[in-house]
């Protein structure tokens, strides 16, 4: 995944760190190269930007700074963002981190005030701030990517009502169920991402500036001012947690590996529908892929990366686990490896979400194929059994009367269908009055309680899907509204 | 960890599994071994019996059964629980699992009836109940055990309303900050920990059963009246997803692994604290233990422990993430290996809660020494900048005037206490006029700002902690008052 | 996975702990329970008092002991062991741990002459070296079942000889190939096993004894004559290193976790293959479970639980790797972590290694569905090309015209086979002089380079196979020699 | 970590796949872009052009292609290295991946000859090869960067042959020790992990090459003369194995995450010895960074960041293992994800390889204050027991009196030195005839057994270390010369 930012490479010399008063050397290039968070944390420029603006204002407002100071800051601020965008301004090597670098251009614009936008607050809140309103918006993303995949399988379920597929149990046909009730099992599994991503959001959206390097701040500071114009929920309330926090990071990561279960899950799926002995789905041909030496392949690449990809985002996951370990407090320089794993984790999802709906969408059921299967294999055993439970048979015995019963049809290869009258009233006297259905449907059709397959219920289930996703839209709607306000010039 | 458990290892001669009918041969005694549960599922008999008691009266309130065998089942199946509890009867290898267990002792004293307590309902969504039911009361004795920690830790901070200490950013001394700021940071960790518990245990506390083997069941079970019965919030809504879903198992993990890492945080200045170069602090001898060679030696053996144990549970996060990866609908065995890990982790944690509370409000912090350290290390150069700052100096040529200042005094030896008011005047004109601050406790105070330092800030925060402390004890009282009520016999 | 250990639960009234003497008070039971490690690291009773034993032989052999004093440690070390193996005598959790234990009951044995044998000796080099005594051990036992594990796979091989089965990518049928060719690639995963379990096993064979708690002893001690009674190959050369290394636990827990990733693979494959859709293999009955509600049921649980075990050996390695990041030097409790997982992972792979074999051998391949299969889904069409390609048609052409070719034929509904010649001379003049082959064995034999799927080829490579296995036992059965010669009583 | 790769973002337009001919659709581009392997895989294409070098003139040697027909292409490759060196040619992502791009260029060079490359070949084993080439090589410059770190940890503890500090255990002063001994504790790790990478570069240096799509090809290659050519020292014995074995991916991502482990360990003691408390190390100011806020501040980033990353280190093992799980032979695209992390992996350890050995040598050791600590508190304990115990006082005994004496001490304020005659000998009347030793270097010296911390074991270990490293060296020096002499024009 390459990110689609600015960001050149060059040496550091005419640098000048935030730092370097105490110092009698100049740092060594190999300690540069290796330190240097820029290459990864330009992708927050929008969001330090925009921090340091609402820390300008306030600065302002609480007479900090002069208020026409804090104007000529904010006017700086949006210009190095406009020539970002522009592709006017770039970020080096030299300037070690994201906020050094925009700090730069800003004294370039502006002169010696911008050395007053850093009072009252310190890179390791700073950088707190910025990864949480990244993360946060993020996070919206992913949700919005859920919800459509969520739809996407319901227009599939929906699409397909009356179509009839083996549900398996270890991977051996078990009982027919409705090829719809499958689908939405992975809705099920969706919403609850949603949920995820929902608790992890909420807990990312607290203000972090004002706790300064560790400590909090002597500038008499309104951080509500702030976290009201960020559009933050609420502000951290110990400064030492508050900049060596990660747990919204990790959440985040949390949440995406889950994801990638769950569309690993799928994928598995879809490989063996796929496959020549299952032969339940086609996926179309613009969604496959084939092979540069056999002229006959038709892959499920999608899927298959679908399925491989779980591997990073539980990867990254474990990586900023570890990364967090044993550190005491307050702001460690190992927390500046909690950006690119979950970047990684984010683009991964988001490029998992976007493919997957349209594959999905695209693809074509073998309804026959499927039809035939849901029958096989003696997938009507335990409907026997039922039949001769409710007759007072307990349900223990109806087991074993009908797995025998099973095993003889194996051994002379017949199928429940070819049973005579006769020969179900030998097997049991209960059949005798009732005879055990042998169409998927009716066995389908029977299990009719919340949850079941049954089609009453699939559609229930389909409908309450139906509405946590429009309630979820809501939510992403409002959010995205709120931080796209963020960055309206106007504002 | 030993569960304290009541399992006996068997042959499986007389054995009678749940599913023989199919079968021409007796299973190989090594594929018992490896596929048996009941060694660790034997942790939720509890569950199971309580589960299999709601069933039945189900059953018999729906018809399914006479009213008069669901008592019949109700009464032995209370009677094997006490059997249990007394040690008269216990689960052997040959059993396979707890559930067949059970039913075994059950089918011994209620005779053939117990054949009917499975109607209706297959060992699939059985587990997956008995799991959600056990796992629902683990999460609530982790809250509890966190909850505790949290009302340790501010009592601890309490007992030091005064005391300060040196702040660290990179293992180096920072800033002055009140020992109780520096504990609270933990409380907050632990609130958040906290939260995730309960949001984990919202989505364990679903029911499952009625999801039969995958499909549901046809016959007409009232699955709503079973979650009341157990005190289940709802019921699971796609059955496919209901006996395959392990989303609760993860998110348990996930809290765990969480609790974890921020206990190897603490654990760690645990142990940084209480070495012969820090001296910050005094563990009791109860709480330590010294050793077999060096008569001198005092070691934070539980401190260590606590941070190497974040790795089991990292561990056990990672095996289910694993297992669970690709994983095609709907149950398969593999999803056996969910609980092993599961109770590991929470026997991990209730340790670590148990010990914990204890072993911090033994111990004694050397305010004398942490006070000193606070005040070395030119730790109040940020201060002195400030000064500067407030008088208009931008605060980047701020830091470098007192930068260079940090340095002259290190290349002399000497610290900003010893500076005469000449020296301060010579340094920057604005020292003529103002100071900077030589103490610790002007620094800390000055830091007032929400989450700030300073002692009413830090006060305000430990009040908002309690509460939020109490309300959670409210909720974690409700939730055991729910789940004790399971087991009142005449309920 | 229960140890067959003899532990006891008690009190520590009475307890008398290794390091009392600068201690005020008495351990508190909290923390004895959660620090004692007695109840996992009694399954390394026996190295324990073999590697006792061998110390107790070298103080004497270099006078830092009597003689006699040496003699009656020895006989009373050896009556402790055979105490415990006839459960005379049990360790308790008061014993805090197994070493401990051990010279709890030979002080009771041979009276104040015990505390001579701590001489010269440490907790942390004697747990260090146990560990490596039983871990070492462990390895061997695991290679011996990766061997037999092999050798029950190159017997399956050989029993089809001619079988045919599509080979797959992409879970595609792809090309056909041999049954054993399929099957002995997964012999080449387990002599690569065996390859990393051997270099695991010549990393722990370092005596650790000797380094002491930390800097070596002052004592005249022969490290050299005590690694050549335990049978070890060399010495640690640096005592800080010698106690805190912990690298022999984790190239152990990896080569586990890479066995049970082979596992898995192999795993899958029985699963897909044992599934009506694919139909390939039949499992033994004895090896196979069923189901409590689907009487028809026959499922692949031992194949379910290879793969799934997958999550635990990688989270024990994850959970060791996160233990030991950032220890420093030298010996920390952190590492007593290291004993449970490394136990749980060596059990689950030798279950896994003990019930693999017989269920592979005890199964049957379905010849005539895989041939079927074979020539299914035109596994051909990479010939057809060949030919083409053969007669001067460049291949990426003669791929695009076979791509073509099998295009029209899916949208016909056709095969290969029954294209007439007509039709083949007009898809492309070539094959007016050449038809492409439509039978699997003539494809299968025409690979016939190294490593290909042609018999002949896969009979070198089986021959191979063959003679790795053999020279792995003979190194296996000499190192099992030298262990259990250890232990004779009359060495 | 930016690759400095040759990689132009562009349109799919005019693309023309590998594998065509069967599909009806052309490619979405969400496919396009999710599918490509093209912006990663490009950094092995210098292993991707050599090794299509051999099969060419393989395939001229053979008669499969004509002599001048080989001679063209491997012109042709040749070219097309140069333009891409010279950056007159670039991959864009319509290349799919980097084997395509390369025979694109190809085609435009030779002309329809091109088709022929591929002939007896896949993208499966013509992958599988270019990554063992690549892997190969940046495993041989991890051990080159291993060594470098061991020569300078040698020659930093041969700069401070007499220096003492204080050993620990538990993070408490435990015993003194050499300086020289805790340094070289490191370089025996750094031996492992010597010999693992070179154990991981073994089992890479297998040619995959004529495993083709999977089960071999139908063309007389010749594997062995294209193993000779690239370097191998064997070929893959089973095709199936061959195109989807990624254990060498996993040996080097395990060797790397041990590497990072020792270095994660090592970091902790820096930023510990770094510490205001320990002020054992001065790193230098040029390996070292500042505060933004705080002007007095002096960091260890680099060591921070070097325990900090031993969490991707971790994370992207765990992610391929997850990724291997339960794949089914042979090729899936799944495999595919094996590129990005490995690479993360190399590129971090050879960052860390790169900036260690320069911090280590510029940092200066404050050899008095470690002097000091290393007989502060009561180091010299053990040694006081010794002198009991080898007047014949059982060890548990003298430990017993030796650790009242300190709690004694500890009450009092007083230290081992402060004691008179008088009082050692009331302690125990052995210290009438033998005082213990108060100084450290009689400690130090008195541990002089193999691997103890007495100077002249001190100096036998380093100089074994040498010859080890020098050992190393020379297998380096012969990979790298291979390696380079694959790129010889005229070769």
């Amino acid at each position: 995944m390459t990110a689609n930012n600015h960001f050149e490479t060059g040496s550091s010399s005419g640098s000048s760190k935030a730092w370097g008063g105490r110092f009698a050397d100049v740092p060594d290039a190999r300690l540069e190269a290796f330190n240097a968070s820029v290459a990864f944390d330009v992708r927050m420029i929008r969001e330090d930007i925009r921090g340091s603006i609402a820390h300008a204002r306030m600065l302002g407002a609480r007479g900090i700074i002069a208020p026409d100071e804090a104007t000529t800051l904010e006017r700086g601020l949006w210009q190095v963002l406009d020539e970002y965008e522009r592709r006017e301004f770039a970020l080096t090597i030299a300037d070690e981190d994201v906020h050094t670098g925009v700090e730069r251009r800003l004294r370039e614009i502006t002169g010696a005030v911008a050395g007053k936008l850093h009072t009252g607050r310190s890179r390791n809140d700073q950088v707190a701030n910025d990864h949480r309103l990244w993360t946060r918006r993020q996070l919206v993303l992913v949700a919005e990517g859920l919800v459509a995949f969520g739809e996407a399988l319901l227009a599939l379920a929906k699409h397909y009502p009356d179509a009839i597929m083996p549900g398996y149990t270890h991977l051996q046909r078990a009982q027919p169920v409705l090829v719809a009730h499958h689908v939405q099992a992975y809705v099920e599994m969706l919403l609850r991402d949603v949920e995820r991503v929902r608790q992890a959001w909420r807990r990312t959206n607290v203000l972090a500036l004002g706790s300064s390097a560790l400590a909090g701040t002597s500038y008499p500071i309104d951080r509500e001012m702030v976290a009201h114009d960020l559009g933050f929920d609420g502000v951290t309330m110990n400064s030492l947690d508050g900049v060596s926090d990660r747990d919204f990071v990790l959440d985040a990561l949390y949440a995406c590996a889950m994801i990638g279960m769950h569309i690993s899950r799928l994928s598995e799926e879809i490989i063996l529908w796929s496959s020549g002995e299952f032969r339940f789905l086609e996926l179309a041909d613009r969604f496959s892929t084939g092979s540069s030496i056999m002229p006959q392949k038709k892959n499920a690449d999608i899927a298959e990366l679908g399925r491989g990809k779980s591997g990073r985002l539980y990867g990254n996951l474990m990586a900023m686990l570890t990364t967090m370990k044993g550190m005491p407090l307050a702001y460690n320089k190992d927390m500046q490896e909690d950006k690119e794993g979950l970047q990684d984790s984010f683009d991964s999802i988001l490029a998992l979400l976007d493919v997957f709906p349209p594959m999905m969408q695209s693809a074509r059921f073998n309804v026959d194929v499927m039809a035939a299967a849901a029958v096989a294999g003696f997938t009507l055993a335990t409907d026997a059994a039922d039949v001769l439970a409710k007759h007072g048979v307990p349900f223990r015995e109806a087991h074993q009367v009908i797995g025998t019963l099973v095993a003889r049809c194996i051994a002379e290869g017949t199928a429940f269908a070819d049973l005579s009258d006769e020969q179900w009233a030998d097997i049991h006297p209960v059949f005798a009055e009732e005879r055990p259905p042998v169409d998927a449907s009716t066995s389908v059709s029977s299990r009719n309680i919340i949850g079941g397959t049954a089609p009453d219920q699939v559609e229930a289930t389909r409908a309450g899907q139906h509405v946590a996703l429009l309630e979820a839209r809501d939510w992403i709607a409002d959010r995205l509204r709120v931080d796209n306000q963020l960055f309206e010039r106007d504002a």
